[in-house]
This record gives C-alpha cells, sequence and structure tokens, in this order.
C-alpha cells in the first residue's frame, strides 16, 4: 500500500522535536552527475562535492544531521550514471516527494533517478556485490566541444581489435597491483573482474571500454583504459598484458587516463 | 597546387614588416561551439564571446589587426555546429597549419573544422544562401546531467505528429512578424522557410526541430520552437499555426523557447 503512503502531505519534523523512539528508515539513491565542475564524490572543506551537496541538500530538507553513504568515492571530474547512496532518516517525507524535492534543489549537474525505501541493513557500500564502470574515448581528427567534458579525446584511430582482445585479458581473478595508484594501501589487490570488453559506436569514433568487477582499486579502471589506449595505437600488443599483471607493480604498465572519461554506470547489490 | 603551399613552413611576419604591397588573403572558417559560457558571439566589452576570443587568437598568431567576420550572430548560450566566418590576412601561414594552430590555442568549447582560403569577394554573412538551425527538446521525466547543456528538457510526453504537422505550415514564404524579437527593426519581416520539420530520436525522448530558412529575424527558431513545443504539448493545435503568422504580431504566438537547445547547424553559399 506504498502508493497510499506516498500521497499523505510532508511534514519536516524539527530535529528537536523528533521522538527518540521513532523508527528511523533506511533511503537508497540512485544518482547520475556531470562531475566536470566537482571535486569528487567525498565531502571536503572549502569545495564542491557530490557527497557534500547531496548531504547539504538532505539536511535542509528533513531537518536532520544526514550522513550520506556513497558505494564508493568518485574521484575529481568523474561522471556517474549510476551512483548509488544510502541514508537513514526519521524523517515522514514520502520517497516520491523526496526524489522530487531533490530535484528540485540540486544543481542540475546531479539527478536523484531513483529514491526508496530499504531494509534497514542495506548498507551502499558494503552490500556492494559488483559493480561496472565504462570509459570513453573519442577518435576523430578534431574533439568536439561537445563531447569533451564526456570523453578522453585521441586524435588517431585505435586498433579496435587488439584492444579487445587485450581488455579479455583482465577478465578473471588477477592481482591488479600494476594497475592501481602506486598510493593504494588495500590489504590484498586481488579482484575479480566479471565484465571487461571495447565496444564501438559511430563508426569506430566512439570507443567505450565496459569493465565490471566484485570491487577496484584506486585508479585501477583509469589505469586499465590508459594500457588499452596504448595497446589501440599499437605501442603495446594484447600478448604483453599477461606480463604487466605479473609484475605486480605501477610502474610496469602503462599511464593512468584522465578522469573525464570515466562513468560509473551501475552497482549491483 | 594547394597542397605544396601547405607544406611550406609557417614564417609569422612581424606586422610592422609586412610591405603594404602584399596581398592579403580571404580565408573562411566553419566553426563548432558550446555556447553555454560565452555570451553569445558578438564582440563585447569584458565579456567572453567567441569572435572575441576567435578574433584575439586570429591577432596573436598573425600578427595583425585581423576583424573576423561571421554569418551572423547567435545570442548567449545558443551553439553552433556549422558557424561560418571569413577575415583578411597577408599572413602566408598556410590554410592547414593555421587551422591546426587555432585548435591548439582557442578553448576546447570553440573548435574549427575547416580552415580555407577562399575568393576575395567571399563574405559570410552577406554571400549567405540559407542557414539551418536545429532546436532539440528532450522529453523526459528526468533532465540527464549529460544532455542539460544541449536540448531544452521538457518532463512531459509530446505529441509528435501534431508538433510535425504544425512545422510543416511555417514552410514558404511568410511574414514571420509574430515570430520574432518584437525590437527587431529589420525592414522586412518576409522570410522565405525552405525545410521546417520535427525528427525524434530514442523513442521520442529526444525531438529536434530542423529548419532552414534564407534569412532569420532576431529570436524566430526560439519562437518557432516554443510554439510547437506548445503544439505538442496539446495547448494549440497546428491548425491555429495559420492565423498566427496572420496576426502578424508577437504577442499573437507563445513564448520564445530557452537559447540552450538551439544550434546553428550549417551555412549554404
Amino acid at each position: 500500500m506504498r502508493s497510499q503512503t506516498e500521497q499523505v502531505q510532508p511534514q519536516p519534523i524539527p530535529f528537536s522535536e523528533i521522538p527518540l523512539t521513532q523508527e528511523p528508515r533506511n533511503i537508497k539513491l540512485v544518482l547520475a552527475y556531470d562531475g566536470t565542475d566537482f571535486h569528487g564524490w567525498q565531502i571536503q572543506p572549502n569545495v564542491a562535492t557530490i557527497q557534500g551537496v547531496l548531504q547539504d541538500t538532505l539536511r535542509g530538507l528533513c531537518q536532520e544531521d544526514i550522513h550520506v553513504n556513497g558505494s564508493g568515492r568518485t574521484d575529481a571530474g568523474v561522471h556517474a550514471r549510476g551512483q548509488v547512496a544510502h541514508f537513514k532518516t526519521v524523517s515522514k517525507i514520502p520517497t516520491a516527494r523526496l526524489q522530487h524535492a531533490l530535484n528540485e534543489l540540486l544543481p542540475g549537474s546531479i539527478r536523484v533517478y531513483d529514491c526508496r525505501e530499504v531494509e534497514f541493513t542495506f548498507h551502499a557500500r558494503y552490500s556492494t556485490k559488483s559493480k561496472l564502470y565504462s570509459y570513453a574515448i573519442r577518435a576523430e581528427p578534431i574533439c568536439s566541444p561537445f563531447r569533451r567534458r564526456y570523453a578522453f579525446h585521441v586524435p588517431y584511430e585505435l586498433d579496435i581489435e587488439a584492444m579487445a582482445s587485450a581488455a579479455t585479458c583482465f577478465q578473471g581473478e588477477h592481482d591488479f597491483s600494476s594497475f592501481c595508484d602506486a598510493q593504494d594501501d588495500s590489504p590484498s589487490k586481488v579482484r575479480t573482474v566479471l565484465v571487461s570488453e571495447v565496444v564501438t559506436e559511430e563508426e569506430n569514433r566512439l570507443v567505450i571500454y565496459r569493465v565490471e568487477a566484485n570491487g577496484f582499486l584506486h585508479r585501477m579502471v583509469r589505469a586499465l583504459a590508459g594500457t588499452l589506449i596504448e595497446v589501440g595505437r599499437g605501442r603495446l600488443s594484447p600478448g604483453s598484458i599477461l606480463g604487466l599483471l605479473q609484475a605486480r607493480q605501477r610502474s610496469a604498465a602503462p599511464w593512468t587516463a584522465p578522469p573525464h572519461g570515466l562513468c560509473l554506470e551501475r552497482v549491483k547489490y
């Protein structure tokens, strides 16, 4: 009888008046954002971040000291089409109303595509089964003013077959020490890659690397994308990927592709 | 033997050393730009305009007091995929080199897609035969963060058939007094519309109005687009368009659609 609940007019309760015994709800959000003008997901003092803007907006709406948890951080300039976050609230604002209000109040660069109550035990980060990222590359002589924010531009043709062949080498369980930020202090660098493929659109002018894994190290997708671009350019052969993985050090593999080609597509639970 | 000329290494000539008898060349540019962050095409003091940025860049490159002429002004926030401009220069920089240098020096929001020498009598504005504009509308519940800069968003479905039917009424020679800025002081408001059609993509979620005419009045395309949106929304019938044209006053027709949906696609000579 959810739809009936949602027709109730919202009555924001001042924080001081909320009885402590009131049951909080756990709310899950699915978000899209254009990361160009943000200093990444994670809240930081004095700069605009997605988590910061979202949390401030929710606090104003619900009149509560809300804390927003994301499925993970995205770096400055990285986009999302399906970032997931959750927060707990005692506010009784119906979820449909909350979504509408958020989309009215948030900047146009952040949109809430779904807003629903979930099990109290759901955690956007710890409940994650896998994540899917895309890395977009535009291979054309001139970088379109309309695409420049959402894809990495290379002014040369890419060998798509070689890239696709190299991409498959990342599938399965591997130690990705060669493909993460040297500062990453994760106790284990082993991750399982479920999908690692190259798709193209617009007659190979738009090349998209899609990668799904049970978890990602810091800057891992951008390191994989940087390596695939080197393969596409003919500077590295698909056969050399295994050796790069086995080296288990960042310096073995090529550069880290820039953030603006990267997009968090989906988080699976 | 153009390609040979273009292989000559560029030797920028200091302005003071250019002999006055040197024959100037007439150079035609085809430009694309994301108009979001500009105060329109036309040069203005203290604000960023396309003409201003382009002219400053060319003056620096050619070391000359260059004046850039566009095919026409685009308003603040309006985009272009095929704006045309020309300028005269005594610089001997080969056109391919000039294009490359411009694309290195201009901001990423402006790109030069073509650069070539043309007849001395060619004038980007006065030689125009017709222009083609598009007006993009995204009809979906939530305005995508990735599309918001390049299309006008409406959160309701549009009646595409009604819009297409209304669009055809604008074809032919008409007095467009009802569909231009009330301040437009053109001596004649009669223009000939060659193409006026509605096309859709992504299952009607992207609706594009395409209009080609021998000339446009100020804000004419945005007035036509605003009217078509009213038709698509069911507030106006396609049968009423003729009456709006015959009224010959701006107040007879609906609102002017916002600039960010508009794009100058092509200028024909």
